[in-house]
């Protein structure tokens, strides 16, 4: 009795079994431009739980503004990291769907597994979590049955039905298609560095329910140039080269080491270097905005 | 051992089986009108959930605009055929809770369950999916206990309480309630038709996120036109009458085969003749609606 | 083989069990004033995944306006009731971040967990569903690991987490950290209250999707009014104050008791009295509002 129930323990926790109700150890996670005011994203779900009814289907947003590909890379290493080994992404941002722009599929080097156009949506996720391998979609095989007429909803047909068949275990990575060896397609965008106590950086994202702006300029970089919590420190934001704004800010733990209504700049959730407004908007107050082109210089108050 | 181990699989696998463990293979999916910044979704999803917490509790939208039947029935129609056999559907936009429209539920002919008014929601997938049964809910059975006194909220206290009652296999379909022999309520609305080369149809909806055009115009009647990839079409846009829109379009594979900005004719997702913009808004550009009264003409240029 | 097969039942069905399968019965249901446009909303859901693939997560709402206890407590109230006993809330509206405000986890009597930071979110469920036993989160044990150096994102380091935990059952509720009897802050506001057939109250909150007007007042103060079905009522709504409007209305049991564009009374799914136009908004209409200071007079018409 004893070794029949040990047996079924087994059963039970074998990770990799086919039996739906244990396979809910993977994560399926969605994030697109579709907005949810359609039926877009919940007939790709609907594909993913006809696929197997035992993943998880979760959600990064789908609230990326259409066509965005910067945000997209941007939200997708917001959150993927805080999944667990395993869990698989599909990101639907596809300004080129129908073009030339391949579907594929990468392992991170967390063991992480992100299905997406290949247009730069991987650019951050490259650089925190490793890219450790690439593989095509073959279509042929990963796409939904009786989808063959439609050019245009690769979204549900191709990306939802492949990521919900790795997540199940249906197919393995090698089965998605083709090794890429050529590597992945990158946005360029300025990177953190430091020059004579001057670190400069993007500004990478409006924090848009509060109005913070959080920039690429790490944790390291700030502490390396001793700059502390309680310090000053001197922000000058520029934008295509001309100055947008420029003062002398606390380095705080928490907004609340200002008064209201004043600017404060802090690590926020990412360890990245941010400012914001206690109980108000930087972005609106000061007129900042986010990405290509938008510069930030931070050195310590003297 | 073996045959021990057997029976355990069988009744891991058994679907039918009350083990809540084994009840994830149905799925419940939510529409409604309520949007999601009040707790009503919730509530409705914690009834589900305290009916079994082995359903997986799903959504198609819940920013249908307030107490628009039509847009209900469109997205309905366009999610629920992607989601496998079996799965119950509660679609809640209810303009006319508490008169006299009935409280109905549908086993459609693929096998699907939609709990909902009969109010039109069905209107569309009476079409697509077919309607095999139709039951009336009864309240002395079928309403969340404790609830008499409430007149206002049926999405939680019966919809989403039977759907998950359905789902779970506490009821089956003939529990819900006395079979109505006298079909459901339909919205009336104008049906693609071809006359001497010239297909007319009904422009259903937009494409919010992108401002696509989607006609109810199925891919046989443009095929059976002899309309192929790269040719180009005569399109004439009328609401009530008055002309809206007229032009020449490429009927595309993709946004991909137009310049960026420039108007094109494809096959969305549902494989519906469409228009749209590549990278830019066609329903914006041209001033373009949805809905009755908006009649779409489309003919091969010669 | 009869008892064999009783035992892999019981062992199924045991909740406590920490196999991921069985441990389906918990809920974990996230409320925040994040919104979902980023990826915050996700990273928290990752956090409690990473804890137990098997806990289910679900929403009330994420679209709280930025640091509005008010409503965090009032959207709280509305949909935990619904969900069953054992379920584990975490609400994350915390203009208070990093300040001196504790973080807690709070027993309900009705057996429910709320995980939140001790700022009056709790106000109403405390009336509602009554507070057992309030603890202090102990972030030297109940924190994500490696996540020390970040100070800003309590809610997905330790209340996602320690939410996710509870709900999982690797710790007991005692295990959250140290048990306070000083009580919990609650937000001060006008409670119900009837002087010689006159009836006051709050006005709530809107009904942001159809502008109806909730009060505090419960069925039970209109009952004792002798005001019933059909009856017309007398009704005054000041703001500081001052007049806003003031009307004779019908008590009405649905919208549809009067005719479209009309105003009516009834009660909503909360069971407490509530203004509301048949197809319309009386928000909008009538311009009224709601929280602190829009008080609510009404008497049964002789």
């Amino acid at each position: 009795m004893i070794i029949m129930l040990r047996i079924i323990f087994v059963i039970m926790l074998a990770g990799t079994s086919g039996l739906s109700c244990l396979a809910q150890s993977r994560a399926l996670v969605f994030q697109t431009d579709f907005g949810l005011k359609d039926g877009a994203v919940s007939a790709m779900k609907g594909v993913a739980f006809s696929v197997s009814p035992s993943i998880a289907l979760y959600d990064i947003t789908h609230d990326i503004p259409p066509y965005n590909i910067w945000e997209a890379a941007y939200r997708l290493n917001q959150a993927a990291p805080y999944w667990p080994v395993g869990t698989v992404f599909v990101s639907v941002v596809d300004p080129g769907v129908g073009s030339s722009r391949k579907s594929i599929v990468v392992k991170t080097k967390t063991g992480h597994f992100i299905v997406t156009p290949d247009n730069g949506t991987l650019t951050l996720v490259a650089e925190t979590m490793g890219i450790e391998e690439v593989r095509e979609i073959d279509e042929a095989v990963n796409r939904l049955k009786n989808s063959g007429q439609s050019y245009t909803f690769h979204g549900r047909d191709v990306y939802a039905y492949t990521g919900a068949r790795l997540a199940a275990g249906v197919i393995t990575f090698d089965q998605v298609g083709k090794r890429l060896e050529s590597g992945i397609v990158k946005l360029p965008y300025q990177s953190p560095k430091v020059q004579q106590d001057l670190i400069t950086g993007n500004i990478d994202i409006l924090d848009v329910q509060y109005g913070n702006v959080w920039t690429n300029i790490g944790q390291d970089l700030i502490r390396n140039s001793s700059i502390n919590y309680g310090d000053k420190v001197h922000v000058l934001i520029k934008k295509d080269g001309k100055k947008v704004y420029s003062g002398e800010l606390i380095f705080g733990k928490t907004f609340s080491d200002v008064p209201e209504g004043k600017p404060v700049t802090y690590l926020n959730s990412l360890l990245n270097f941010s400012l914001g407004v206690n109980m108000g908007s930087f972005a609106d107050l000061f007129h900042v905005g986010s990405g290509s082109g938008w510069i930030i210089e931070v050195s310590k108050s003297r």
